[in-house]
């Protein structure tokens, strides 16, 4: 039984609010569950330097905490003057994880940045981060194309994000915190729709597991995108 | 006639929107027409350095902007490693408006961190910050007190914010941003109720103005504030 | 009585030492009793970048306080890789109030820097900054015009300020440590030649004070600016 | 055909130099082809101070390149002032691994560091880096076991790493720099003896991938950590 | 000739002006020439982490250059972030100089640190510091002792700094910067009474030289430095 | 008797193994007993902000100690966020050693960074390092004028270092950690072929020395540099 008394391949009740915020070109609060996530589109008509001059666009993501959007207050990053390692590495996995479906010869010189802040955090942020940050760059490319600016789509196919994990040895999907925090094994999954694998990301915390255990778990992921990619449709009017 | 349509005197719509969030121990989404603060209360029963072993308790506040709550990107404080003076001021503001009501003695040797991250901006944040950081201390003081941490209320009086300032040439209370970013002379006034000054900073911006003028703003600021003390009222359930 | 022995109308001795240095532009030791503030003037011959190209000049400032020139040492801020939140306040508060009364045009693309250096203090340093600031600014300036890059002068007024504050009951002008550290409310009044005001930053620091309160030290402030300004017109030769 | 003319699953040629450095309690000098890193282990008889005082160990590790181990020098990060995030995604993901073997409470109130720094980088240098560790913390683990501070062996299974990609549509084993840079997807495996996983960080690059091939190259993978585990167990002595 | 018109063992003007600052157990503004250094000794009741309990004092020293002590403006170092290498060297040889002459175990269980900070640069700011540093730990010494703080003086030879270079091929005592900038070789010797060394820097800027060249330049350095020392003595009142 | 059994006049074993790694344009692993600095020599086809466009060069140095290179473990400096004054004093030391016998003209407008990286200290580290330099600097000079870049030999004469110290009231060549830590006085030499002085940084730690052991000092680093002289040239094939 899981903490949350849900089916072992049951996600969380799963939200995409859209134009939560007024100035972004894509703004989006979305929800698994408990966890709450803003995540805005910004459309800047620069790119980084090693791009300049390359006809070519570029998408980029940055992450952050609100420092009580967890059970104890988290000292906030820019206070500290840096960002933790693990802020790097989630948003380093958002930015490839929308870079994997966008064409970036027909967005344009321009650059799109992601800033996902968690609002508050109940497992699966980094996931419910990608699947939004999905549904306000679909926002903003939209307005590029309605304005001209932008003649071709450069995003033809969705991206979203899942945890799964193996807690008291049953493989189940979308983790809360309270099984986070016990899994033995847990795995983040970024997929594109048609089957695809853009991202896994598959640690042992206690335990180690096999093959086996890992396809399991795949296998869930797809459930659950398959649901995401559902709701991230609805959420633009497809 | 200002930009908004709205009278000399008249504020913009006023929600405290409690519970926002889960975790804190006190939590509010304070609105100021579209300026929209997260204010959450953490307990944290520790006090800094200076104050170890002197029973007597500490309020604090941290302020950020998210990058995109403003017509254009900021750059995040996290990412470029230091807040900026304009942040470090504002925090500073808040975290004295909040000290100036509580009596540290009452709280006892615990301290409560009020972070205010503004989801939307559109003028006024810090005066919307420092009004919805009364709200999430309350509720947070209410639980320390119904839990019998706490004996007596160390939280005695209300305390609130708002701008005025003299768009071309008339004095006019709650500065939205495109009053502010063109007014003569802007001031924030921090008023405890009963009629009393916690703190005023006046900024004259293109022009200077002279006692009068000041008089006038601190005349509406009264109008304001006593809105604001009614509004924090209700939403504490008082 | 004032732990000085001064009238509550009373200011300090009050000396501006012009030259103290050799190599800027403008540069002067300014007294307010003992607190002692090196403020020196640099003309740089480019702008920062957001004004570049538009045909106008900019005035900032720094602050900084030698480590031993309190009571107790405070640690440097270059050797602990950050200046502090009231560091940035304070300049950021000379740089509003010199530009106040500088007119960008005429001073043509060009930057000048105001370093204020605390070499002793006893209460009232941003004060004696700011009035310091203004003769080496006018100093700085008359050279530019001598020299002919500078048609007409972009510094038509004088700027001076000083702090008020309600000590044991009674407003008093000029406030030294003894008082400082010990009033209930004290405000930095930034005076224009004429009657006008370019800052207000007005704190109750144990209590909370009234707009009656308000008046009376702003009154005080107008005594005691005006013979700043008449000091400031005798070190620069006017 | 590959770059370098081997076999699909083929690895490079493999070297653990164990006693490179003298000081440190292990040390080894591995490669991977022209891949090389430098790993020792140095036992701190203090732990993190979220674990004092809890009878259990802790190992973590470091990882940097030197600036000059690749093609175009690099700038060093300790001028920059900070490490990158994929230097703190690399090094967390070293700890991770090596901590998913050891048993902490075996290990004692003290802490192992594991060092890693490029001398040379031509692909895989986390992986080579994984593999070393094991074998400096092993030399470590012994001499504390040989001088009776550890009764039980705190690492009863090795663990080796290595990494995998489809490269011109083929699954190979043990990438080097030409083609890293060009693999449509490639992947990290870090493996325990016994057929366990420990972690997968799979990333598709260009394309995208599916379950089949994720399983190929996890095949390919076992394939490469058996040959390593012999070399680590050579190295060892055992 | 020297560009001053001095001869080539000729000192500049030199001045200790005591207590130029009252809050610091010592202080003393040393001009050599028109280098201007402000020293202070700050007397702490505690020592750094590496000598707690150890019953043995500390003497440390911080340098700093005001931005505008130069001909052009300097950033400040504060604003910056980080301590340059020029100013770290030097205020490591300014603490190992005094050092030198400190008895750490007579000093008792307390820090000095002695802060030099340059009003105005012309050359040899760091021999100016090291001569003054030794002047305001003298007075706080006493200050020491003469409350009975310290029973033993810790403090029983001078210490001083004098730089000489060669100009034009002409050994030279006490270069200024027009001097400085411009010399073929220089070196600064800081020296103890009694004919010891304490150090010698020297460096060969456009050209090298040679032992002959070095000594010649050592006994230049030992005639300024005997006449520092009786500068100090007097300055003392000894 | 020194603790090494060398004589008072006797290095260490000496040698220079070049081409330690491939990608660099000079490398060199250079051995000073069981000291062991890798330098490496990178060609930048741009140079400094202050050197743009001047027709010069530049050569510049970084030096770092890994971790584990001494008996206990240093902190990292890029996770500490900056370099200890010790490093950017030794880095500063190493860049003007080599551009103190390189004509920057001749150069062209290029840059050579020396990362000098401590594989393993024991006394000695910055003369090894900077003699090590001097090897691979020569190899890039020497491919940059084999693929006709550079028409004139920038690099005339050879630059060595040695330490030597006064070991209990002895003079020595060359010390290593044993000897460094123990000795009275300690000095590094920086000479030039043909018996210049490019640097001499002389420090009496525990005792003061006198005319007369620095000029014993200074003799037996000519015979070590002599040596290096030596070794250099056999090292690059000269």
């Amino acid at each position: 039984m899981r903490p949350s008394g849900r089916a072992a391949d049951e996600m969380r009740a799963l939200s995409f609010e859209t134009g939560f915020t007024k100035h972004a070109e894509g703004s989006v609060l979305v929800s698994f569950g408990d966890t709450r996530v803003l995540v805005t589109a910004s459309v800047e008509e620069r790119v980084p330097p090693f791009l300049r001059g390359k006809a070519t666009g570029w998408v980029t993501a940055e992450y952050s905490m609100l420092p009580r959007a967890t059970h104890t207050r988290g000292s906030r990053e820019a206070a500290k003057g840096k960002q933790s390692g693990r802020t790097q590495e989630i948003q380093r996995l958002i930015g490839r994880s929308l870079r994997a479906v966008t064409d970036m010869a027909k967005l344009g010189e321009r650059q799109i940045v992601l800033d996902c802040d968690v609002i508050q955090a109940d497992g699966g942020t980094r996931t419910a981060a990608i699947s939004g940050a999905w549904v306000a760059l679909r926002i903003a490319v939209d307005k590029l194309m309605a304005s001209g600016a932008i003649a071709e789509d450069p995003l033809e196919r969705k991206v979203a994000a899942v945890s799964c994990g193996i807690h008291k040895g049953t493989p189940v999907l979308d983790l809360d915190y309270a099984e986070d925090s016990s899994a033995d094994a847990d795995a983040n999954f970024v997929l594109i729709e048609g089957g695809h694998i853009a991202e896994v990301q598959a640690t042992a915390e206690g335990a180690t597991y096999d093959e086996e255990a890992l396809l399991r778990l795949l296998r869930l992921a797809r459930l659950g995108c398959d649901r995401i990619f559902a709701a991230q449709d609805k959420a633009v009017g497809r």
